[in-house]
């Protein structure tokens, strides 16, 4: 298993910021032309559309919806602002059920100057708040742990094993982590970490790209499978010994990617995806 | 303790690279002017200077000369590229001695593609290559963990606890770390392994800068003090609660400070160190 790419396209998903160039109606026929089998849908794709409308559609083209991305962004200096974010998590879970997407990813968030600790106090209860929300709705919620670069202002999370210790806490079988090679590969503990995450049924994503050398970018220089230095299939053969049998994700921030052909781009994602997962 | 600023400027050590407008000779003399207790020299500064003489002219001055950086960069795809590293690194503990430097800081290296495990062990071999050389010398080795965000080719060491693994597997008095806020203030595990460092006598070194946001570079967009997130003070008393006594080394680099006046950028560093430190 390690050493075999994915055999077919059956369990790759786009997310739809991969392919930003395209609005979601030509994403979805761009995507079912080219059998792409599964999309992650990024929330303002979805601005001044009818969501069930674009669930519809989806659907009709045999795509499966994976999730919608993205909720979180917890920490706050003030109650109101703390209040803000968890009612933008609801309308995410919303968004979701309305969508017929079955989870939500969490980006955690985090406030330069306020203290790691606290963010995470933070986290928890603001995920711990909107939990009744995605009960009544049925929506996973999956916490993406991100890379320490991102620790001053985008999340507190930072390695699986802080987000196992955030789900040990809350304990709730509709929350989960999404694990994304970008933010984990340098990881010692990812393997070990992934088969706890497993153990206790919280393996709910998985999404692939590449790491860059030299990155000129902290946000928007990924690279496509194969273009750069993590072992995407070993971490790929992690989750799968560990009985993931779920979407494959590009989830792709690229400056010199997005200005590409977005036709071209797509075909070398699937063949990257094919060659180098 | 955790409270309190630096009461004076008798720790503060300012490295050569963060004032590179100026050669090692202006540098000196304006260090100790200002009254700038330390100085750990980057070897470029003394590229084709006879370098017994600077340290000679460093100890004229008063200013203690805290360590030579840097050797490492171990990771090698062939035996020759790794003995050509080790050769460099004995010429650094060479010159370390020649210059009167206690210590010499290794960037302990990675390659892209290959392994972090891999690059680990070509790491211990390095240096337990070197390690003979640096006995004879007195010089002593602080293996510096890099921010995850340079493991693909910089250093398959980015925390504290990798540079405890390293240390215990050579177990030598000369080696120990370089706890850089920079790198590691993300950490949940900082405070716990610089305890186990210290228990271990193996705190050498102690350097500070800012986590800039937005970080616009990788390398070049670090803060002075007190413009970032870093709680440097925080970390700063778990160095003291574990009996470091030894410099605040301010390492930056920094595009938008090595354009500023360096003489103007020095009394900021002084003020920066005494109101953020």
């Amino acid at each position: 298993m390690p050493d075999s790419p994915p055999s077919d396209l059956s369990r790759l998903c786009v997310h739809t910021v991969t392919t930003k160039k395209w609005s979601i109606e030509e994403a979805m026929d761009k995507y079912a032309a080219a059998g792409i089998a599964g999309i992650t849908v990024w929330r303002d794709a979805l601005d001044q559309r009818n969501i069930s409308i674009i669930g519809e559609q989806l659907r009709s083209r045999n795509i499966k919806i994976v999730s919608l991305c993205r909720g979180g962004f917890f920490p706050a200096d003030s109650d109101s602002a703390l209040q803000a974010a968890i009612d933008d998590n609801r309308r995410a879970i919303e968004e979701a059920a309305e969508l017929g997407a079955p989870s939500v990813v969490l980006v955690c968030g985090a406030l330069p100057g306020q203290s790691l600790e606290r963010s995470r106090q933070q986290i928890i209860a603001g995920i711990s708040a909107v939990l009744p929300d995605a009960e009544a709705a049925g929506i996973q919620l999956s916490i993406e742990p991100l890379h320490p670069m991102y620790a001053d202002d985008r999340s507190a999370i930072n390695t699986v094993s802080q987000a196992n210790a955030v789900c040990d806490q809350i304990d709730h079988p509709l929350l989960g982590i999404a694990v994304d090679v970008y933010h984990l590969w340098w990881d010692e503990q990812l393997e070990a970490q992934i088969r706890i995450a497993a153990q206790k049924k919280r393996l709910f994503a998985f999404h692939i790209c590449d790491w860059m050398t030299p990155t000129t970018d902290l946000l928007n220089d990924r690279g496509l499978m194969g273009e750069g230095c993590i072992p995407i299939r070993q971490i790929r053969s992690w989750m799968e010994e560990n009985h993931f049998t779920g979407f494959n994700e590009v989830e792709i921030f690229s400056n010199r990617w997005w200005q590409a052909d977005p036709d071209d781009y797509l075909q070398q994602i699937k063949s990257a995806y094919l060659k180098h997962s």
